[in-house]
């Protein structure tokens, strides 16, 4: 997607350790047109595919799947990173380890919000190693639910997780797949 | 907010300790046709202010927020709920008691992206204590930015905040207050 590239080479921001920073368009601050234009690429990867569902997890992931799951006319669902004092016992839970923050933690859902019946289409903000999405993935399979798709705004190629989610079958669209980021803040796409 | 109310009266359920779960539409599974009329109704309230940003909490009170800025043509801004490893030290930070979790947290906003030129909307799905708003309240002033309103799906009425943030001068747009609940499933709202 190359507004989304063009965007990240204008207003990203990348700090030593291939951290790169997009809170002032997709994580933090956002922009909701943006957003709109990036369901809306999701839409036709998956448009034939009797979508029922947008699944995504806390918090980055909502605004994308909010526009996406507008486009579906679809729910959108999103996974809980903690035990929720009132989420209820009846749910699902994943172990993910996250890069960022360095620790584990648990993905929940309830079980009222996802079946065998649902196609589901998961989204993300980034992909990196992939351990998020195989938490959702994860979640999917417990409730017998069909992963028809996996939409990620930005993947981090140079690290596994793409590349593994993909040998395991599933279908994964990234709008921008970087391969190399050097620390003086230079951005090589994958083309 | 009629068709809120209706809504709430659907799909709600009530738990002892004057619990509503919304979950199935607002703040777990969230439909969005309905974040959009939220949307539309929060911006049927302060369109002529002069609105430039919309800023809520993660991580139930983005969905809303998408629909808000959508609607203003702004962009949306989320607070984090703590400090992430990636955020950066050039933030504001304001401390929040949770009623829900029964502890202290620290709301997180970038100080690149609210100043005092910006004219704000905070929203969020549910108005008790107050203390997340008056947090939120915290940062903007911080800024210097104007807080021209606040925008709450649903006010626990029989709840001390929306009278605290109105004695203190807010402006608060509550599409849905519940002046009672009952252990047995009654909500009454106010009319």
């Amino acid at each position: 997607m190359k507004l989304l590239e063009e965007r990240i080479k204008k207003d990203g921001r990348v700090y030593p350790g291939n951290i790169l920073k997009v809170d002032s368009f997709l994580n933090h601050q956002i922009d909701v047109s943006l957003m709109d234009q990036i369901g809306d690429a999701f839409y036709e990867a998956y448009k034939d595919c009797g979508i029922t569902k947008i699944l995504t997890i806390e918090a980055s992931g909502i605004a994308i799947a909010c526009s996406t799951a507008r486009r579906f006319g679809v729910p959108l669902l999103f996974a809980k990173k903690t035990r929720s004092l009132n989420i209820g016992n009846d749910v699902y839970t994943a172990t993910v380890s996250s890069f960022t923050y360095k620790q584990d933690y648990q993905v929940v859902i309830s079980k009222r919000y996802l079946s065998e019946t649902d196609h589901v289409v998961i989204v993300d903000d980034f992909l990196a190693t992939g351990n998020a999405m195989l938490g959702l993935a994860d979640l999917c399979k417990m409730a017998g639910a069909s992963v028809d798709g996996i939409g990620i705004c930005i993947e981090k190629g140079f690290q596994n997780g793409g590349k593994q989610l993909r040998d395991m079958g599933y279908s994964v669209t990234s709008l921008a797949v970087i391969d190399s980021m050097t620390d003086d803040g230079k951005i090589v796409f994958r083309s």
